[in-house]
């Protein structure tokens, strides 16, 4: 018998549950400086994307469109970013980041850099329930 | 009448023809330093994912596993980083490229950096018919 899914423990540290979707769970980064989510497919093991079969690659797809939507109307930025990088957390996760010209690091990506700040509790909580909202009830 | 795709020019300077996959022409990125490819899916006007329908979504999922096993194949690599950003280009195009643990830009991320070198033309011609030949006959 496989082990059962669990969060990798520095996605779990470095972010806060949001929703769970027929495939991912949704989270939030704890970084106040960018409108920044991370879908995590709950298959045990799957690092690559091309580690999920056809219908979970599919689902995968939906489920980032579900995200982008979901940032989309509730922030209404520049740009939407999606990567899968997994360069030092391995577990399979993909970031959903609402860009703006003027945010710290644009035009360049959110990966790499300096720019961090956690959220205040009291907009933290704004902003779970309104993306918690926007994903649940598009 | 919508206008013709066409390719961005920008998009065009920076790569080399590969392949054309049923929705997306496949690029070499012109940068020796990572086995590097763009997909580009040729939907007029398609800026952010969520501006494909779902057909073409999945469709895009599965041309991104197409190109994510021929440069797994080919360079056997230590992870595959997968992006769409679009922060400068904002034509929709994924990047898709082979990450090891030596590179120049480990474990950052490949955009944003100044790390790059043009193909030497040997290099090139060999890198072009492995990768197409690993792509369109997989």
């Amino acid at each position: 018998m496989s082990d059962p899914w669990s969060l990798n423990a520095q996605l779990a540290a470095d972010t806060h549950t949001l929703a769970a979707l027929p495939l991912c769970d949704v989270r939030l980064m704890d970084n106040a400086l960018y409108p920044w989510l991370i879908l995590v497919p709950r298959i045990t093991g799957a690092i690559e994307w091309i580690d999920l079969d056809t219908r979970d690659s599919h689902r995968l797809a939906d489920e980032i469109a579900v995200v982008s939507h979901a940032l989309r109307r509730t922030y209404s930025p520049e740009k939407l970013n999606i990567a899968t990088l997994g360069n030092v957390v391995s577990q399979l996760h993909v970031h959903v980041v609402a860009r703006f010209r003027n945010d710290m690091a644009w035009p360049g990506p959110v990966w790499g850099g300096d720019f961090s700040q956690p959220y205040p509790p009291a907009l933290l909580s704004t902003c779970i329930a309104s993306l918690r909202d926007a994903i649940l009830s598009p």
